[in-house]
């Protein structure tokens, strides 16, 4: 993997670069649409690539571990070839999931006892195995395993726990070093940055993931409960410390301003669930701003789903150029499936065009000018 | 409508046609994909189109009228633009609905009072409004208003039935006289020939049917619960009064044989909901046979879902030349929304291929030939 800045907007931190991996290159800032089993809910691939534009998605560790299982992806040869998802992919580790999914949670030196939510099925995930496991999995960018305390930890709870996740990840990146991809292509790992919402842990966490010289950071362990403020306070601390040349990674951030804040603040990688879980909920994010398409007042209303367009002139995606609110709301209202569809492609093609366009006015140096704007349009309740 | 009947095959019943309606045309035989409420489910309408070579889905009366009511669908300018389906388009007149989903089910001479399945709210369908209700609606078929008697009903019962349907059918067809198309395009009304599995009632109803002369017939009240042989049966006995100058459309059918049956007999369009139903629970109908896809042996099977080919050498679907058997099965295990996409879409590719197959070896007069050799491959359980 290799990050080249290309960009740095004057007088900001906000950057735009380029990743080049294994399986294509990855325009800076992204959006990664998360697709936790393999699959971004309710989307083909073809559509996610061609028509939403996604550039790389996110697969997760603890799921694929279950189902289907380490032996059935490396028989098909990796999940690129098991899910036909040909562009870039990225793990996460399973540590979040273990801590909030599995039912029977203990956490020890050596790693984390859970059971499975699926079948009660007792397992036990540690830095080595987990490395081990996204070795079979095979993606192009794997994440370290550590532990994700609330966003309202205490002090002491945030400083044990913090040291644990940098043991464990000295573990990890023994076990990267001592294993080989299956597949024939690089797989990069990135720490984690933890520390909650103490910004001297945050820096001291920052300091710490240096010493690896990853191909990338991720910062870890925010908007899971904290004012957004503390979250932008603690992106700052984190970004002042970490490499300019590598791409940084927030993870499961967030809401379209969430974004744009964090991008300002020198973020490169976001992934979210946000567009299509909200999206199957009937909320629509629109370029005029945001829709209940299950609100009465769509019920007549003969517009397209989003008249926004991209800067080529085309629609966010084909879905808006085909369908009315008026029939979405028909479709959300009657439980039928294509409604979810519709919702969960239009609202990828959404954020994708969000990052897009930031990336756009960066390279332009009008970002700072275009966010209060466009945030103001987009954050409207319709 | 126009009905151009291009071949008969030699020494059968089997027919080659063209429908030409104000949407488009329509190659006989078809196979027309339920779209209930406006949408087949779990299927762009594009992909439907495009991929899986639909050429006219059907909508039911029923439930358009609940939802999202007439009012919204004339703001709309009908159903084709309400839901962006531009191809031809058949409604059902709703009659087997009011008798099967609606619990409060009351028959008089005037109609039948029936319950929503939705709230409960009290609503009459007559011959006469369900005719105002398709002239709101739009589709550029409109089905008579009947009642539909389980297979298995007494003689008594029949001859009652078939009695008020003839008499519906009359009030029908003054409506639809009575009435204009609303959105300038004209509407074809199709009779439907009841008359359970008796030979006789059979009869009576397709010389009854014959006086309005409509643009096409259906035969309705088949595949209710009785054998095969007496739905072949009765097609027999209503094909051979029927003119051979009109399409025949046979509702509610139904499984890969009992198509090519009815093909061979003389039918020329067909609807079920068999290959989305059953797709959206992991049955897939292949052109080597039939897949449980929740089956243990498809877990590491990295085959296309199908490898057959259209006879202009296209996959029947894009999705069976993009996802794996094994891949399928994993999203079917886990629950994943894509996998019913995946199924359904491919299972409307199949229906669709299956009938242009059909067509082909009726033109080609090769399809005695066809017929045992495809059906003892399709029906296999694999």
């Amino acid at each position: 993997m290799f990050f080249e800045l290309q960009h740095t907007l004057r007088g900001s931190s906000a950057r735009a670069g380029r990743i080049t991996t294994a399986h294509g290159t990855i325009e800076t800032p992204i959006f990664m649409p998360v697709g936790t089993a393999a699959t971004v809910k309710g989307i083909f691939h073809r559509d996610l690539a061609e028509d939403a534009r996604a550039q790389i998605i996110l697969a997760n560790t603890y799921h694929l571990y279950l189902r289907p299982g380490t032996k059935v992806l490396e028989e098909a040869g990796g999940v690129h070839r098991f899910s036909s998802w040909t562009r870039p992919m990225l793990t996460d580790s399973g540590g979040f999931q273990v801590f909030s999914l599995a039912d029977c949670r203990k956490i020890t030196e050596e790693g984390c006892r859970f059971a499975s939510h699926i079948d009660g099925s007792k397992h036990l995930f540690t830095p080595e195995n987990v490395i081990d496991t996204q070795r079979s999995i095979g993606a192009d960018i794997m994440m370290a395993f550590d532990e994700c305390p609330p966003g309202t930890a205490e002090r002491p709870y945030a400083e044990r726990s913090l040291a644990l996740t940098h043991r464990w990840l000295e573990r990890c990146f023994e076990q990267y070093a001592k294993t080989e991809p299956k597949y024939g292509y690089r797989q990069s790992l990135f720490p984690i940055v933890q520390g909650v919402t103490y910004p001297d842990l945050r820096a001291k966490s920052a300091e710490f993931v240096k010493q690896f010289d990853p191909d990338g950071y991720a910062i870890g362990g925010l908007a899971v409960g904290e004012p957004a403020e503390d979250m932008y306070a603690m992106i700052e601390v984190v970004n002042a410390i970490l490499p300019q040349d590598r791409p940084r990674y927030l993870m499961g951030v967030g809401t379209p301003a969430n974004i744009l804040e964090a991008i300002e603040r020198g973020v490169d990688m976001f992934d979210c669930v946000m567009p299509t879980r909200n999206g199957r909920n009937g909320m629509i994010f629109t370029t005029e701003g945001v829709i209940n398409i299950r609100n009465e007042k769509w019920r007549a209303d003969f517009s397209p789903l989003d008249p926004g367009l991209n800067a080529d002139g085309s629609p966010l995606s084909f879905v808006d150029a085909t369908y009315t609110k008026a029939y979405l709301r028909h479709l959300t209202i009657s439980g039928e499936m294509l409604a979810a569809q519709i919702a969960s492609l239009h609202n990828i093609a959404f954020y994708m065009w969000l990052v897009r366009e930031a990336r756009r006015h960066i390279l332009a140096d009008t970002f700072a000018q275009w966010k209060p704007q466009i945030l103001e349009k987009i954050t409207r309740r319709l």
